[in-house]
């Protein structure tokens, strides 16, 4: 059941250069990011918590080989056109899509599509929860930033990203920790149902 | 924008004998029923009455080739351990799958797997909304059932299957036309928001 990773984001590696170093580790952080959070999803839907899954990579199919069962022989992936997850807790529709940002001082929008955008909005037009869970890899922290204030920084042609003092104001910092490795219903807690911890 | 099909599901079939054609009518049946859904779902989407999206079939990669950029050469379809749909709507979480029955007399249970009862009794638990659709070929009738009831016919294992007079009595006939193809929210309004018009 416990399929927890052995902290493979910290490997030490050895005999190389600094700068390698930085390089290799850096390059899983965005895929570290991602199998984290699904490891805090499987946690919460385990424990009967949340039930928010991740979203199937579209594939468009292009040839099926059906002489032994039906076997995809030509296919490619396909962009995203709405956001990685998606579920239900306390009865909520919860919709959020996950950023890594390299940046020390702000969150690239430029790979946030219009259709996520568009897909975002309705989200919350039908009373939905809709947010941005963001990894601030620099200040290795975590934020969960509302849809809507992403989608106006995204409106607003002027900016091409957010700052990071922006996310750390308006965001909520999601605590990170060992199981569930991110506390993102407790986050959710926070921003829409106006729970806090005291 | 309207990409309504030409009422496939009617189209006569000359020049056959009656049990060719109610083979070719209704092999397409099934079909025909998950594009209407589709289409009365688009209908929701473009009219911002609700968000709910059809879950892409998960496929399992086995093989890419990046020598002219990722193409996917050796993959298969798996099965939907989920449901078939999921979205928003009146900011509550909506998850349904749709089933076909030919039969006159009752819904086979066999092509439900444990994972997608599983599936649903835990969007219950985290208080969504979660049913079936459910088309009576027969009857040319589509009923919404909520999951509930179908989860406590499966789980009685003396019954393969749920009777007709059993989907009738229980569920809510979902109306159908042309735009949209079926009222699916309005059936959605009657089972869970206790609305009905006079």
């Amino acid at each position: 059941m416990i399929n927890y990773p052995n902290g493979s984001k910290n490997i030490l590696i050895k005999n190389k250069t600094k700068t390698q170093k930085e390089d290799i580790v850096y390059k899983n952080r965005g895929m570290d990011f991602e199998n984290d959070i699904n490891l805090s999803l499987n946690y919460f839907a385990e424990n009967n918590l949340a039930l928010i899954l991740k979203r199937t990579t579209p594939i468009n199919v292009v040839r099926v080989d059906y002489s032994h069962g039906a076997r995809i022989v030509d296919a490619y992936f396909e962009k995203q056109s709405t956001t990685d997850y998606n579920g239900v807790y306390r009865g909520k529709y919860i919709d959020f899509e996950a950023k890594n940002s390299k940046s020390k001082t702000s969150l690239p929008l430029h790979n946030i599509t219009p259709h996520q955008i568009n897909h975002l909005e309705k989200v919350i037009k039908h009373g939905g929860i809709a947010f941005f869970m963001i990894s601030l890899e620099s200040l290795d922290k975590v934020y969960l930033l509302d849809a809507s204030f992403v989608i106006s920084f995204y409106k607003s042609k002027e900016r091409a990203s957010i700052p990071v003092s922006e996310i750390t104001r308006n965001g909520i910092e999601v605590e990170q920790g060992y199981m569930p490795r991110y506390q993102i219903l407790k986050a959710i807690d926070e921003a829409y149902f106006h729970e806090k911890d005291i």
